[in-house]
Order: structure tokens, then sequence, then C-alpha cells
């Protein structure tokens, strides 16, 4: 029905417009969330019948986002004739302070009804992954919504079929990298096993043999470090996308953080809740691994899911489990994946924490007599399997190529080859960076070390200040199985601050996260790849 | 194991501790999430290594709060050496700005693994629910957090136990009143039918009569008026809560905001996350609406379930399951419930918007011509239930002598008492103060009323101004099974600002929520109490 609507007699003239309100940046960070801040007594404010948290849409110069609004009553935080927008939002509308900007109640993003039928349980098309994915880009929900949709997409909320709806709408969200190249290779672990730096061995000796491996990698999320952190130590990670893609050409690899790139941007929005509720679902974990790969322009991946008593994975039915979705996924991607599962039971690598762990890389690249001997290991497998997606490479001859690359220190000149193209940084291996405190944790009796905790281990170097603190971290003096006599050392905690070593003390004192036992009782692993 | 932990030789002694922050109130409203803000050169900030969102524990005098930590390089919001505090953090914390405190990084709130089991979808016990709830009210959860509960215990998610168990921890959250009466009553609609403010007659005819009833009621949640509103026009509803108690003494009732009163105050943080999601599951509904009221110390409740196309409940079985739900927790919890499942097929009365239904209820009040049938009578039908919890009223009496009270002044009476009480405001029954703005919506040709959207009808309201414009909203002159003629007004919409104006037309236009047909077209309503 059209109704008929006719203007009140009595209706006087329309009330001049509002003078239009001028724009301010609130150098608050407020973390991926757009908030705009209105004074309290802003004639608009008070017009509009906003609404506590109400999503509101702020237009400059043709530009328009969504925010959140806050109210305050500070004049140094807004005056009532401005527009205050957080840094984030403020970047986005790329105009200068003082610009005109105009603000409206916003309509709720379309895709919120596809989110209330997955709240309901409902099973999702891929038109509603499109929707919800492209508002979730464009800065439309707000963090609760956010929550919402990762609570309701969690554990057994999603089939498979939804899990691939959802990569590749992620994938559609952000720029996708065409290499020209036949073979793109990557590499890439589901996380949770401290020190586990693989990639920065792994890239070097594939690019060594001339496969192109873009690897760009995350800063840590829930771990004392990431690659992109441990990297940072020996060079500059952040590089603007084109200086990137210039590198991976010249040098068939490179090692970059990979926020600059807007790859899977809705990725990093969702991470930004995922996070603080230590929510890491399967179907979750599968649409953000495999959409930043593919959108990195990679059509190869081995992908590593270690297994242990305290990794993410505590069993092989869940690996397989968790493998057949990848599989899933990445086929209908088009993406051939090479799963491996390896041993998770403890840290890879002696060291945790940035400067450790790029002592532990660059001692393997170097062929140190103090190399980690598990660490070295692991790369050259992972490697190896990367290599004979070569056709030239027949299967079960990529190991000995890659160890060749290795020990014939190919490797090592490859990785100084992306240092100097990224920007070295000074690091010396023989003396790197430690924090300036630091405690020993000694065994209060002697036996075989049968179980080391990956996740009181961790925690135990995040207390200490990695990654921020760059020389923090955990050095381990014993491995899984190795003996060790009353009072020796297990491990030494590192920090710069008196406080963050505090902290660590304490939370080793509550747990160290070492057992001892007899030789007998170390669990085995049936995980060979 | 208790390991062995000796400082290492050469560790420095410890440095001299950080000086303590000054304490900053920053007048930003952060919605009953607490914030703290930090400078981001700030050497606490540099030395701890907080991240992003970090929960933070902020100590003061003694007092502890949680917050969510923001970081700004705005000396004006905080300088390097203060620790800044949103609105009601700093409220919370009871000391003056420039006091000293410390911050630190907050252990996550204990109940965070219930949480993770509820969203996996395990059926938590009654410890968990008290856990989650103690610590919802005692701010520790973040709006993410809070998100995530709310999605995970929503829909089928709760069992009735599970919701018996949450309404039992809300209760025990806040305040608890006794108001030393065997009978206590009180009456509550769950929602969604614009202009259904019985409460304003239930509870001046029932106050007469002699029964306890303090009634408190929220502001508009996702309405254009809540009781709270309408109510504002009249009196102050903003009362301490020493003052609502004696007014409830002398008068046996009252009609005020519930907000100042501590009743459940882990409800109104939950309820700040459910407006913005649109979430109103079953469980939730029913631990909200009967932890306030036991929590206020009723013992006796009349609530009324409206059905309707466009009506919360949609259909009979979902209103009888709905009704079991509240009858069996209301049974666990000791308190007398008389569920009536009621007409929600349009909206009651004729105005929609505070001061439209303030003059809606005084015209029934005064018994006016004008007065809204409909509302007159279902306010009678439910004064007269609540009436019949009085064992000197035979079963089937009250409706009679809810009229008598009624026609008789003695419930005007009742109501100028207590407005009177309550701090009245200026109000003239024949000259509203309404929007100066307005235009009329009229039938595009001859029919019948066939349908009225409530939704639609409450967000035209809204669009106008309601709840925050008094005198906005929408005055309808055509309800369900009217004939009109072609260019007759089916109702006017009220405004006082230009631009609400202009989007309520804009919306009358999408859709005006009117339908016309012929008269067998009316749908019929089997709810008869």
């Amino acid at each position: 029905m059209n109704p008929h609507i006719s203007p009140a007699p009595e209706a006087p003239a329309a009330s001049a417009g509002a003078a239009p309100l001028k724009l301010r940046r609130v150098a608050i960070d407020t973390y991926r969330e757009n908030v705009a801040y209105l004074h309290r007594d802003c004639e608009v404010y008070r017009a509009e019948g906003f609404q506590a948290l109400s999503k509101v849409e702020v237009t400059a110069n043709g530009h328009r986002i969504l925010a959140t609004l806050n109210v305050t009553s500070d004049p140094r935080i807004v005056q009532c004739h401005e527009l205050g927008l957080s840094e984030d939002a403020f970047a986005q509308m790329g105009v200068p302070p003082g610009h005109p900007a105009s603000i409206a109640q916003a309509e709720p993003p379309a895709s919120i009804a596809a989110l209330h039928r997955k709240i309901d349980g409902e099973r999702l098309g891929r038109d509603d992954f499109h929707a919800i994915v492209r508002d979730i880009a464009q800065h439309r929900y707000s963090k609760i919504e956010l929550s919402a949709f990762v609570v309701a997409t969690n554990r057994g909320e999603l089939d498979r079929e939804e899990v691939y709806f959802l990569t590749e709408a992620m994938i559609a969200s952000g720029r996708r990298v065409d290499w020209h190249e036949r073979l793109v290779v990557d590499k890439h672990c589901i996380g949770g096993i401290p020190g586990n730096r693989t990639s920065m061995l792994v890239v070097p000796i594939v690019a060594a043999h001339g496969l192109v491996c873009p690897k760009t990698s995350s800063r840590a999320i829930t771990s004392p470090a990431g690659t992109a952190d441990t990297m940072e130590v020996l060079a500059n990670v952040e590089l603007p996308f084109d200086r990137l893609g210039d590198i991976v050409r010249e040098h068939r690899g490179c090692l970059a953080w990979g926020g600059t790139a807007h790859l899977s941007p809705a990725d990093d929005i969702l991470i930004s809740v995922e996070r603080p509720l230590s929510l890491d679902s399967p179907g979750q974990m599968v649409a953000s691994i495999l959409s930043k790969k593919i959108a990195a322009g990679s059509n190869h991946l081995v992908l590593d899911i270690p297994i242990g008593p305290t990794a993410k994975v505590r069993s092989m039915p869940d690996a397989q489990r968790l493998r057949r979705l990848f599989e899933y996924v990445a086929h209908r991607l088009g993406l051939s994946l090479d799963v491996v599962i390896t041993d998770g039971r403890q840290p890879i690598g002696h060291g945790i924490g940035p400067v450790l762990e790029a002592r532990d890389v660059m001692r393997v690249l170097e062929n140190h007599p103090l190399a980690p001997q598990d660490l070295r290991q692991k790369s050259l497998r992972l490697a190896g399997r990367l290599l004979e997606c070569d056709p030239d490479i027949r299967g079960g001859d990529g190991y000995a190529i890659a160890r060749d690359i290795l020990d014939s220190g190919r490797a090592l000149e490859k990785m100084r080859a992306l240092i100097g193209a990224q920007g070295a940084r000074p690091f010396d291996v023989e003396h790197p960076a430690l924090g300036a405190l630091s405690f020993e944790v000694t065994a209060p009796r002697a036996g075989v070390v049968t179980a080391i905790d990956n996740l009181q281990i961790a925690r135990i170097a995040q207390m200490a200040g990695a990654p921020k603190v760059q020389g923090a971290g955990v050095d381990l003096a014993r491995k899984l199985g190795e003996p060790v006599a009353e009072g020796q050392g297990l491990y030494r905690v590192y920090a710069a601050y008196q406080s963050d070593l505090e902290f660590a003390r304490q939370a080793c004192l509550r747990n160290s996260g070492y057992s001892l036992g007899e030789p007998g009782e170390v669990p085995h692993v049936f995980v060979e790849f």
C-alpha cells in the first residue's frame, strides 16, 4: 500500500538545517572498531535522538564510514561543533582535520538478518557469507556483532560447505595477488608450539632452489612471538606492498608482516575479537589460514598440524578431522594442499621470544655447533615436502635436496639476501641482545624430562615481556627425554624490566611447565612425515 | 613439581619501581564497559607489554576495578603520568581526580572457563551461573565477552533448569528488597506492543484498593517509549531508592525508573549488549524479568504476553511454551505468577510516544470521552487479575472492583497522589506539548483496516524522535476493523525537528504500517482473559 502523505496544514516551514560539523582526529586507538565522538551538548546529537552505542554513518567529502557513537562532555576531546573520529576511523576518511562532515543514524548492516539466522543455528548460504564478510570488511559490524558472529560460527556450528563459503568470501573481501608464476608455494603452521620458527628456514631453502615463496606472516596473536616478530629482529618486516612484490620477484621469497598487504582484511577484524575470547574453532582457523594464503597468490601449501598433550590439537582423530576440513576447502578453492601432522609435544628449538628464536634460526642457517637439531630436522622435512611440488624433483628426494641447500650455505646466502632487501637490522648471533635481567629454573630432583607444557612455557615467556620486549623470553636447556641432575638448569628466563621478571618468576613458582620422571614415562608420538 | 628458582648471578638489583600514576576522569560515556586510558608514551604501558584490548586491573585507595585498555597519544586525554578512566569506571573508584593509582594486567575472570564450556554447547550448573553473573555484575566481562555469553545462551542453548540458575544468580548479584508485607504485587508485559501503557492505570487502581505495588520500569530499550519515559512526562521518575521506599510505604505504589535501585544489576549490563544485537531469547527474557521482579520484593506477578503477527510472540504454541518457562522458573523461586496471553495484533491506545501515551493514560483515568477503550479494557482486566490475589476478593470479581475504582475517580486521585509524591511536572491533558511539526498519513483508497504493523509504527515513532523527544510520536486515528474512506487520515506523525520529520516521512513512504482490505480479512484472535 502506498499511503498518501500530506504535510499538516499547521506545519511550519522547514527549520534551517544544522551547520555541518568539523571533523577532528581523536588520538585514541580503539583497535579496529571505528568510534565517533560527539559532545553531549552538540545540537546534532540532541536533535537526532541517537541512542547509547548507536551505529552512525559519518560522511565527509563523499567518503562514508560507519562508527559506534561515544558521547563526551569534555571539550578537549571534541567541542560542540566537532565530530571526533578514533585514529583508524579518521585515517579511513582520508580528509584533513576541520573538514566538514555530517553524521546520521546508520541503517543496520544488510547482513544482520543472516547473522540472526546463524545465531538461531541455521545453515547459511554463499550469498549470506559474502554479505556478512563484506559488511565486516567495511567496518559495518560493531565489536558486539563481531563477537556474536564468532560465537555463532564456533565449533560444530559451521559445516564444511559453510567453511568453504566463508573462506571464499574472506578472499573476496580484499586484494588477491597474481604472481604470474606457475608455482607459488607457501608453508603454514596452525600454531600453538613455542619456538616453531621453521618458516625462517623453509623460505630461504625453497627460494634458493628457485621456487617462489612470498611468505607474509602475522605478529604474535596469542603467543610469545610470531614469525613477523622474530624476523623483525633481523630485518624490517613492515614493507609497502609494492616493495614486497619487487623483493619477491628479485629474490623468489620474502619474510614480511602481512598487515600492510590488505589480504583477507575481514580476517584481521575477526581476529580482533577471537583473540580476547581465545576462540580458534576449526572452521574459523581453516577460513583464516586458507583465505590469507590464496589471497597472497599461493597455489601450493604445506600445512603443519602439530599434535601433543598441550598443542592446539591433542589427538590423532582430531588432527585427521581438521586435515579433512582443510583439504575439502582447499580443493574447492583450487589450492594444492599437503598436510603434515607433526610432533607437538614440546617447544621446537631452544629459544622462545623474538631474539632467542632469531638466534636459533641463524645458528641452523650457519650450521653452528649449538644449532637446535629439532628445528633443523623439522625445517628440512617441511622444505623437502615443498620442493617436491617442483615437477623436476622426484617424490622422496626433497629432504636430501633441502639438506644440501642448507649444508652448502646457499640457504644462509639467500637469507642474507632477503634480510638485505627488506632492510637489515644489527644482529650478532654470538651476542644476541637479550634482556639484562634473568633467572634460572633448576631441577628440584634428578630425573628425565617427561613433559614440557607448551602453554605454560609460552605464558612465562609472555610474562617476561615477549614479544613486545624483543630480548625477553625463555631459553630451554633441557628437552623431552633428556636426563637432568638435581639443581641443574632446566631453562633461563630473560626480561628487560624488573616487574616483568617478577611476573614471570611468580608464574614459574606456580607451575614451571616441566615434569621430571623415569625414561619410560616420556610420551611416545607416532607422527613421522 | 616445585622448581628451584635462583636469580642469575649477573642479574642486577631490582630497578626502582615506577612512580604511581595519577587518576584522571575521562569524560567519555562508554556505556557500561569500563575503559582505562593510558598515554602511548606512559612508562608503565611500555614496560608491562599490555596488548591491544588487554583487560587491566586498576587499583586506587584499596578499590579495584577491571577495565579494557585504550591507548592514546593525545595528552589532553591523558598525560604520560596519568591513568584515565571512563565516566562510569571513574565513579566506581570513588576517589578524587589526581589520586594515586596503579594498573596491572588483569587475570581473566574466573568464570571464563565456564563461558567457554557454554560456547561449546555444554550445560552449566548453578555454581557456573553464579560465577558468571558475579563477574558480569563486577564489570569483569568486556563487551566482547558479554556478547559471547548472550549469543551462547540464546534460543535453545539454555534448558529450563539453567534459566532458573541464571535468574537466581541475577537476583543474587544486587539488592533484594523486603517490603515486610504479606502481598507485594506487580504486573509486567514482555513488550513489543506500542502504546501498551497499562502499568500507569493498573498501579493506581491496585494501590487505591490497598495492595502494595512498587512498580519500577525501564526506559525504552528498543521501543518508542518505556513506562518510565511516559511517566516522566507527568512526574519525576529518577528517585533515590530510599525516597522510593517512603513513597511506596505511604501511597502503596510508585511508578519510577528502576535504574537507581541496583536490582539485578547484571541484567542491566547484559541488556547493554542484547539491545544492539536485538536479541531477546526466551531464557534471557525470563531471567531478566523475573530477577528484576523478585529483587524488587514482589511475590505476586501478573505477566502479559501479547500475541499477534507483528508481536514478539507470533503463535499460540510459542506463547504457551514461553508461559511454561516463566511458570517453571517462578515456581522454583517462590513467586506466584499469573500469565495472561493478550491480543497483540496492533498498538494499544491511540498515541505512541511519551506525551501522546501520557495523554491517553490521563484520558482513561479522567473518564474522558476520547479515552481509548482498548487501553481502558485491557488495564481493567489486568488490574482485576491482580486484585484477585487479595484473599478477600472472590475469583471473577476483580474486574468489576477495578472498574468501580476507575469510574469513581479513586484511581485518578491515587495517580495524582503518586505524581505529587514523585514530583509533578506540568501537563495539560487538553493541550499536551506535542512536537510542532507534523504530517498526516491518509488512506490511498477506501476499505477496512486489516492490519497495523507494530514494528513499523514503532519505527516511525522512533524516527520522529521518540522517546528522546517527548512530544514526538504517532497518533493513530483508525484501529483494526475500522472503515476508512479514501483520503481520510490513518494517523498523524509529530516531530520537533525537521530532520526527524523527514526521516519519519521517508519511513512512511516505504511502508505506512497499515493494510486496508475487506472486513472479512481482519485476523481473528482467540485470546480473551
